[in-house]
């Protein structure tokens, strides 16, 4: 390809609605551009991009006898009315009616239109195992999309779906999907962990994220330094195997709990400070309306409540933090003053496990403006039930192996779900067994955003000056910046390298343009092409090319003859 | 592929909505299922049959220096605002809001997306040609889905759109994609016509339609026998270069028309039976309505009008056919009995050019049950304007070279329009010329059905079995039928001629089910693969296998380690 034919309109600015690094550098690269809230347009360098990754996933799919299908993006309210997922799954679905009134939605997923087509057609055990997978544009109306392709509302999905006899050849195809899923992302060059996750609303039982490690991820996950274990921290079991520490110094052991003023004073921070004591002595009371009725949920004042962990106990799919009129209603108290002593019998009340040892703790009065410090429980109020409800920290124990745990930040690019049969029996997708019994089928499905696998490859490799693509999913390999195109003899040396790297079936781009070198310079260090061939002055005067990588910047002169072999020599090793 | 573990569930039974035979046959052999009206999920078979005409189309559209793209399917309701298309286009564009409340529609088309694009980044003649195109999901909520994938509501198109500086430039982008249109259809193995076309509501001024010729079309097109003139009937001219036959035998050539009376009787069938006269001596009143006003229509009783003539003539975008109550207000009688004698001064009348000379003709009445005969221009009636109106027919000579005119019937799969700078126009998309003046783009835009095409291949090929692919974009270029699967032999030497073919690097089903040999040759035919490799008896007896061409049935035994090499030749001259 030729840089003066191709449509590549780089940018200078940063645009300023781009708030994450691959979105900036998207933009600035000629990637995408917006056309509305979370929906982009691919430019040509884009759309290369996440046809390599597209390209990568196909193989690895096709490679595990999973087979390609196209299912429909506008899909019929019936089968979501099926399943149940019309009503429950919120605003993200967006829903809409034809000319003739028929309800109908944009597919934000599809496992409602393959169960649909494989109850139609699957019959028998002989039928089965069928995966089938799609590469197709997804729509979820987010209520605020953001960071480009990272999150937006229509993006480009690697989906599969697959279908088994039972939970033992379940767990044979999910382990040969997770080891396609580790293959399509070290093919494409990414420092990536997978990671036990959470299964959310689309139900199911096991569930493995695959995450692409970068400071600026929205994940945090929870690594062991020794053993093998990850997890998302929305998922990482607590293990409480230490003994609480003793009573700081200056406790008073009261008998009674003591009511102070702690006149506007809301949060952990303001109320410890004042009260002088350390945030671990403090149970922090966070009230939740659900499904199931309101529920006061307390965690030490140094700790976070892992909402995920809440929702399992409580078995629902949703809680919504109590506006200030619930919370007032409740407790009687501003949002702030919430605390365990004295609740109505209405509020179920959960504790995490490490404030069951807590002694002579500080918590709200449930009264405007005030703390109860000294509380005990038992005493002053009855002992709650306790369980694992808070984020893991860097404090607490690997629950594998019990050594230290780190937590890293991490983008989900892949998801992969054990669903078993909630849609099946649902949906009524059964097969007869080698015995001539009915039975459903029992399901699995798999994830990968193409576009989202694309940002979170730059977030992981760039620099101040743009992208550094991973050579695989790279555009190009190649870019040969001719200094001086007004040259005759340096254009032609251009011309003859790049025809040289054609003729290998290299992905080269030729800096053809009437810029100025650093114009060009600028640019493919933007766009992020794995290495640069330079045809300069030193061409003219010794017949030499310099081979520059765009990760470290390694230069080396060789003559323009053996370009395009040094070049596939160092793409080779890079 | 080995069929076994293929999903490909073929039917034994034509479905009952499935009206045409590509529909019937892309259902029966497993390419296709219907999720809703008009949607349909694509399955493996029916997706590679997509992807070779998708690599096809790719091939050729980048070949012409057109840069691929992928553009949203939701788009924002702000820029058909802009081109006034929002409220124009009619409910085939489906329009809903977000959850935001912000109006969206499901792209039909990219005009406008594209246009805004490129009016963000091009700036001068120096950025320009540029062509971009995608492959991408369309949606046209259509009032009558029908057909499979040739009218559907959510299909796969190729959109291009081209930007020039002028209309010189634009003339050289369009005939470049002409041309690769002519390639790609050729390269498909398609019997096929580029037709010059209309230009309907998406306005330009220059269109041509690619035509596969098909018994089952639903397009009518005049191609000339002699010279390549080949135009849409919905287009092409009438020229009236021959004098008018003299009144028949038994004309009165009364002086003043006479009223008959024609109880009941509205077709032009009765009314010339009745009276005993031929159909060319009836003038047939049609009355439209439209926002220029009432016109009524007049064309030969043997002709048809051509509504897309009198659209151009009155430079309207939608003529409708006046209802009963209409035409009543306007002639004072029922429909049926509409004459161009005596109509209000308000409705304009125009005539076809096949009218002139008539004389002593036959028309209605503008009076229930009754028809003037004897009518002649001028003495009876003003003499009306005359244009050509109707639609070509067999009997008229050809517009290019006045030779015979043939009428085909072809299926429209693709479409190249020249817009010129109707969206650029409206949009503001400008570049400053060489002088430093702004001037609009000139645009071109180019579609391709890519569904429809694989629909239209199997409309022109196939027989009462089933398909027979054109090898080009066939899901498969062979299948070895092993007759006996259980025979230990049989299935081994199928595997070793599997082998062979795969190494080859050819698309090849081998057939090891576990079914009767008169299922699996059923399926095959039904597929429509171009060459079968059958290995049965004379294997066992002679080491022979039997080479058959999906085609015309041909087959030659061939030792199994030449089947090969001798499959490659015969496809290689299919």
């Amino acid at each position: 390809m030729r840089y003066s034919r191709l449509f590549l309109p780089t940018l200078k600015e940063v645009p300023a609605d781009a708030e994450v690094v691959s979105h900036k550098l998207m933009l600035r690269a000629g990637m995408i551009r917006k056309l509305a809230s979370g929906i982009y347009s691919c430019l040509p360098v884009g759309l290369m991009a996440l046809r390599r990754v597209e390209s990568i996933v196909r193989e690895e799919m096709n490679a595990v006898g999973a087979q390609e299908v196209l299912l429909p993006m506008v899909q019929p309210a019936d089968l979501w009315l099926e399943t149940g997922r019309w009503e429950k799954y919120g605003k993200e679905l967006l829903r809409f009616k034809d000319r003739h009134g028929r309800d109908c939605c944009l597919g934000p997923t599809h496992e409602e239109v393959i169960t649909d087509l494989v109850r139609n057609e699957v019959r028998s055990y002989r039928d089965l195992p069928v995966t089938l997978y799609q590469i197709q544009a997804k729509f979820r109306d987010e209520i605020r999309p953001r960071f480009g392709l990272m999150r937006g509302r229509e993006f480009l999905m690697k989906d599969a779906y697959s279908f088994d006899v039972d939970e033992e050849a379940l767990d044979v195809t999910y382990k040969a999907m997770y080891r396609a899923y580790c293959r399509i992302f070290e093919r494409c060059g990414l420092d990536f962990r997978p990671v036990e996750a959470d299964t959310g609303t689309i139900g199911g039982h096991e569930s493995h994220e695959f995450m692409v490690l970068a400071d600026t991820g929205e994940d945090t996950i929870a690594c062991c330094t020794r053993c093998q274990y990850a997890a998302n921290v929305e998922l990482a079991p607590v293990v409480e195997d230490r003994p609480f520490p003793p009573p700081a110094p200056g406790s008073r052991g009261e008998d009674r709990p003591r009511e102070v003023a702690t006149p506007g004073m809301r949060s952990v921070e303001e109320v410890t400070a004042f009260l002088n004591v350390a945030a671990d002595r403090l149970v922090k009371t966070l009230v939740f309306t659900c499904e199931a009725g309101p529920v006061a949920a307390l965690v030490r004042g140094d700790h976070a409540l892992n909402e995920v962990k809440l929702k399992r106990l409580l078995g629902v799919d949703e809680v919504k933090l109590a506006g200030e009129d619930e919370v007032r209603g409740l407790t009687g108290a501003p949002v702030g003053f919430a605390g365990p002593v004295g609740l109505p019998a209405g509020v179920r009340v959960v504790a995490d496990n490490a404030l069951k040892d807590l002694k002579d703790f500080v918590c709200g009065a449930n009264k405007k403006d005030a703390h109860l410090v000294g509380v005990n429980w038992g005493t002053d109020l009855p002992v709650p039930e306790f369980h694992d409800l808070r984020v893991i920290t860097e404090d607490d124990p690997c629950p594998r192996c019990g050594e230290r745990i780190e937590l890293k930040k991490g983008i989900e690019v892949g998801h992969v779900f054990k669903l078993g049969t909630k849609y099946s029996e649902a949906m009524g997708a059964t097969f007869l067994d080698a015995g001539g019994r009915e039975r459903p089928v029992v399901m699995g499905c798999y994830g990968i955003g193409i576009g989202r696998t694309v940002a979170a490859a730059i977030e992981q490799n760039h620099d101040e000056r743009g992208i550094i693509f991973p050579v695989p999913i790279s555009p190009f390999k190649v870019i040969i910046t001719v200094v001086n195109s007004k040259d005759q003899v340096m254009a032609e040396a251009g011309e003859e390298i790049y025809k040289g790297f054609l003729g290998r079936g290299i992905d080269v781009l030729l800096d053809d343009r009437k810029e100025r070198a650093g114009v060009k310079f600028k640019d493919a260090e933007l766009i992020g092409i794995p290495l640069r061939v330079t045809v300069g002055k030193r061409f003219k005067e010794a017949g030499q090319v310099e081979l520059t990588m765009r990760r470290g910047g390694d230069t080396v002169s060789v003559p323009a003859s053996q370009a395009v072999e040094e070049a596939l020599g160092l793409l080779e090793r890079a």
